[in-house]
Formats: C-alpha cells, structure tokens, sequence
C-alpha cells in the first residue's frame, strides 16, 4: 500500500534555444524563481531540490542544482538523478517516489541544460553516447541518429510505414510549436521540405532529428497533507500514475525493435496506478527525439494500434483536439531539447493544458495527460499521467 | 506518516584496489551476483537496481549498471543517482524512499568505481572539481585536497588540534585495515611515518588521503512485508535512519569551516528518525578521505564534543571497542576510496559486525551502527542509522 497523493502546485520555466551569453545556472534559478511565485507558496517550505541534466556530467559544474539553488536563497536538500537525457523525467519519478515515502513533503524538480558555448557537438555525441552500449554501439562508430535509423528502418520494413507518414509527425510538431511562447522553432516546415531533405542516416533526414538548446523547466510537488494546509495553493494538478522501465541498452540485446518495450513496461504501470486505460488519456506529451520515437510512441502507450501509428498521424488523429491530441508543445522537434530539461517541459506542458492555461495551443476539455521520456534508444522510458480533477480515484 | 520498515537482505563486494585487467562492468556484476547469493532470494524478486558511480560521467558507458544489470541477467528498473563521490550513500537513500514509498518491494543498490587504466589523475581531479564550486574554487586553482587543508587548518587554529592527533586518524585506520580482506592496503603506517612526511598542501602530508582506486559494493534491500513472505531470507539488518542534507558547494559561502552542517543535519533527522541519540551508537564508518574528516564527522555526529576529536582520537576512544568503534573496516583511508562503492562499502561494513561477521575486526554486542559519507567537501552528506535487532521501534 503506498501513501499520500502527490499534487503539482507550480511551474516555471524558460525560453528554449541558443542562450549564449547565459551562465549554466541562471537558467535554472529563473525556472526555479518562476515555478516558486507560480505556487504562492513560500520557499522556505520546500524540503528538497531534485534535479537533473545530462551535460553537466562533463567539465561543468555537475552538481549545478546546488548553484541554482544558492542563487535562490533555498536552504534544501540536493539530490542528482542521472538518467541521461530522460534526467529530467528521472529526476520528476524518484521525487514522486520521495513525497510517497511520506517523509518529504515539498520537493521542487529541476531539469537543466547548457549547452551553447561550453560544450562541443562532439563532446555531446560523447556524453549521449553513455546512454547506449558505450562499447558495443557508440565505439563502434553508431550514435543516437544511426540507431535511429535502424529503428525506423525496422518499422518500415515490418509495418510498410513511410516516409511521408514519418515526416508528418515533425510537420505537425512544428504546427504546434508556432503557438508555443518558449518553443526554440516557432514555425511551420512543410511536408516537401522534410521530403526532400538530404537523408544524413538512412531514412532519416537533415531536418527530422531534434535539435539540442539550452533551458530550463521546473515543478513543484507536494503531498496531499502539504496541500491541505497550504491555502494560498491554487494549482493543483494531480499526479495518478508515476512509473519507469528499462530495456537493455543496445539494441542487439533487445527482443524487439519495433516497439519500446521500456515505454510498454512504464505505460502498463503507470495506467495501472492511475486506474485508467488508453483510451481515457486526452492529450501526451512523447518523446519525438526522431520521427519514428513519436510513431513508436503513440503505439507504446496503446493510443494506436502497433504498426498504425504512421497511418494514424497522415490521417490527423494526432493533432490537437482530435482522437488524441500529441505534442501540443510542438514536441522536442519544435520545442527544442535541453536534454534534461525536456523531461519537465512536456509535464509543464500537461499541467497548462489541464488546468485550462494553453492559450492558443489549448485542447478542450481534457481530463487526463501522459507524459513520456526516453533515454538513449529506450534503455529508460518515464511515463507520468496527470489530472486535473482532485479528488478523482 | 511514513510506510513501511526497510531491511538490508544481502549484500556483496568485491577486494577494493588496482584492477587493471578488469572491465568496469565485470566488478559490478560481482557485487551483485554475490549480494543476491548472500540474500537467498531469487533474483527475479528484485524490481530495481539503484546506482551510484563518480567516474562513469565521464567517457565511459555512463548508464554501467545497465550493463551490470544485463551481465547479471537481472530484469529490473535501473536509476542512478549522482552525488560525486557520495553516489553510493546518495543511491542508498533514494532507494530507501522507494521502498518507504510502499511502491518498491525489494531493490539492489550499487556503487562501483573503475579508475584503472581508464580515466588518468587529471580527469579525475576535474571530475571531482565538479563536487565543490567548479567557477570559484576549482577553476581557480583549488582541489579537494587544498580544500580540506583548509578546513584542517581552521580546526587547528580554532582548537588547538595538532599534527599527531590529526595523524592518529590513519594511524588507527590502516591498524584496522590489516584484519579487513577487502581492503586496498593491509598494513599499519607508523605516526612517525606521517608526521615525517613531505607536506603535499600544508598542513596535509604525503601519506594523509585515501587514494582512489578500483572496486565495488552492493546490497539488497527490501520491505518487511517482503521479508515476511520470504522464508528463505536469513540476514536481516533494519535500517532505523536514512538522511541526506546538503551545504553549499563552496567553503567561502558556508557558515563555518570547524563543522560540516549538512553532516549535523542529515545525523539530526537520522538519529530522530531512528529514535536514538550517539550514545546509542556502538560503530560507525566515517568519511576519512583525510584526516581531518574523521575529526569533524565524530565531533558533527555527537560522539564527541566540538573541538575535541583530535584528543578522542589519540586517547584511543574511537579505537574499536573503546567509547565507539570508528572505522572497524579501515575507512576510505586503508580499505581505499572507490568513490561510487564507498558508500555501499561503509554500510556492509556495518552490517557485517552487527551480525557477527566481522572476524577479526569483530566489535563486541554492537546494536546500533552508523555510516556517513561525504559528497565534496561536504556540499551533501548521507547519514544511516542500522539495528540487528528486528523488532526494534
């Protein structure tokens, strides 16, 4: 038996892109200071800082939470989860855990990325190259893109997708971005330009893959007591589900590559906890780090199913306010992704949209949002579902 | 109100030292694969594997535990958390509140270094860098070893601590090393050794760190409700304490240099939790990668009053079985430091005597014990609390 509900109460978050002339931490305590003033409540009442960012593991401040939050004047206990660039998800699910042991009560979470002017592509190749098989895929020469492809390439063998249904994905993310405030690409690409796009790793294009930025997002948490006597309160965004699975991390180990059976593993748990099914998920937040995570995705969580992802996203089930709105954020593709900050931007986006405040990206009536954030080709998979009804199971 | 007691089931390490011949991952398979031995129970129990690793940041398969995890063929959730050189303690922690949380069952816990023939002195340093301020301490010259020459200097400028008491530390350590067959150096270094020694970063001398080195640890641990429905379970060591709290990462923005505030903290909330005061404790592993380490954490955890451990010390009152047996195991000092698995390390230690295993360092009727490991130079500290007796509060 577990204990206390836990309840999203803030939110902050900042521009995605290219912050050159940004210090690492000044991004984060901005997020941090937002999400604080977003929850009305008082910093002194926050316990622990958790947080989580890939980058900082390699010639920077690694313990970059600790900076951020000196910088904030919070006196809190400071814990790093390393889940690669699924940090910030990792970060969010060990907190949750954290406010369910019933001995933490008030938790801010923080995903965190600088990656402009400290540290170099092939630096970051490097670094995302500890989150596959170091010896067995990136020394030999693969890297994210190229396993990418490989999984694509399984798809569209197996489930005759396309490159056309593939590239729809990206074309609707960038739709979505446009209405995004603190999307790094807030404009549309057409289905042509992806099309014609020089392929950099067979089949996928020049413009398919997300591009890494610089940013930061945080959330604060509470326990259902915390809540209670907190009434300056006014968001509270409940989290019913919570769940993490691993597969192996090449993909020549793994039983299948066409599907994520990390994303099936955390879905199962997670709509488990959250007693609800597929079908009761209004709008997701997915990992689209490439095109096909998205199709791998929607079919994962059992929005579609498996093989029909490709099919359902020309056909526009995908878009927002339709059979399942995806990505209303404009996704990683358009959003951007600060690695361990993507994690708590998609649960950002969720929170917005279920408490009605999406603005021009706004979906009706939603009831229920998934989030879900992969490491590596899927050696992690974080699935979160939220509510907005507070007293619902 | 919080869930669930937790107990360590089993654990598992390996000889700590240079191990040039051996890949990262393959001690880390050995820890585990002896911990789920040691624990009677089916691997296929395990739900989760939390792991700590300072060095795998950097240029090496980041996510090794996954690897272990494969080696092992153990189909579990994998995390890891990053506190620099406490991750082992900080993995410990977390994964404490994921079986308080009621939502994990039973999890191995790993901390596993490899600094052999991989990562050279210089990269380590800079990884380390990372630990304390990384803009205004290390990239202005400072080192952890620089560092805790000033925090030794100020406690001998303060209290009146000397040369010999400091040295009285390792004195006892490498005394207690030599009955330890795990530990990297199994002889005694005489006071006059290293009060002759050439001072590296005065008034710290050659012989004073714990050295890195190769190595790894593991425990299992698990609910009551999953102890009660495993007949086959034999050790039973309950985990009465489990805190982190944290400093900030510079010398120059704490309050004090005479204490570590986040060992007083975390040793406050443990010793509350586990409903004891230090006169209650038998032994305890402390964090003596210097000498002056070991002075603060028994002053900073109660053994002793403030500004006088260094007398303690060469009075023999933390010799083992004296006032209280302080690093039976030889600490990080003889058994050696492999940052990640020190953590894991102190916390068998612990278990080891309170179960009567200890052979030779055996510590006579021991109840409580306590471990404490430091991130930095004291920006985290995690505190445990452990009693053989099962029904205890």
């Amino acid at each position: 038996m577990s204990n206390s509900d836990v309840f999203i109460i803030g939110y902050g978050i900042t521009k995605f892109g290219e912050q050159y002339s940004t210090k690492p931490s000044s991004s984060a305590t901005k997020a941090i200071t937002s999400a604080i003033q977003n929850s009305k409540i008082s910093k002194d009442s926050i316990q622990a800082l958790y947080f989580g960012s890939l980058l900082s593991n390699s010639n920077l401040q690694s313990f970059i939470g600790a900076e951020a939050a000196r910088e904030c004047n919070l006196d809190v206990t400071i814990s790093k989860i390393d889940l690669g660039n699924a940090s910030g998800a990792g970060a969010f699910h060990q907190a949750y855990l954290a406010v369910k042991s019933g001995l933490l009560d008030c938790i801010v979470v923080l995903g965190t990325e600088k990656t402009s002017d400290y540290v170099d592509s092939s630096t970051i190749e490097e670094i995302l190259g500890g989150t596959i098989d170091y010896q067995w895929e990136f020394e030999q020469g693969a890297t994210l893109t190229s396993l990418y492809a490989w999984l694509t390439q399984a798809h569209m063998k197996e489930y005759k997708t396309t490159l056309e249904q593939l590239a729809s994905v990206p074309v609707k993310n960038h739709k979505n971005g446009v209405n995004n405030p603190i999307a790094q690409y807030r404009r549309e690409i057409s289905l042509e330009r992806f099309l014609n796009a020089k392929r950099i790793s067979d089949p996928i294009g020049r413009f398919d893959p997300a591009t890494h930025c610089d940013g930061s997002a945080a959330v604060i948490i509470a326990s259902k007591e915390f809540v209670r006597k907190h009434s300056e309160i006014e968001l509270k965004t409940k989290v019913v589900g919570s769940a993490q699975a691993s597969d192996k991390l090449a993909l020549h180990h793994r039983k299948t590559l066409t599907s994520l059976s990390a994303t099936k593993a955390a879905a199962k748990k997670a709509y488990s906890m959250a007693k609800k099914s597929p079908e009761d998920i209004s709008l997701a937040e997915v990992h689209d780090s490439f095109p096909i995570g998205e199709i791998l995705a929607i079919e994962d969580l059992g929005f579609f199913p498996k093989g029909e992802g490709g099919h359902a996203t020309t056909e526009g089930k995908t878009q927002t306010n339709s059979e399942i709105s995806v990505n209303t954020s404009g996704g990683l593709k358009a959003r951007g992704d600060p690695f361990g900050a993507t994690g708590i931007a998609q649960i950002i986006e969720i929170v917005q949209q279920l408490n009605g405040e999406a603005d021009k990206r706004q979906v009706d009536e939603a009831k229920f949002g998934l989030t879900q954030n992969v490491m590596g080709t899927g050696a992690n998979v974080v699935v979160n579902i939220f509510s907005n009804m507070e007293d619902d199971n």
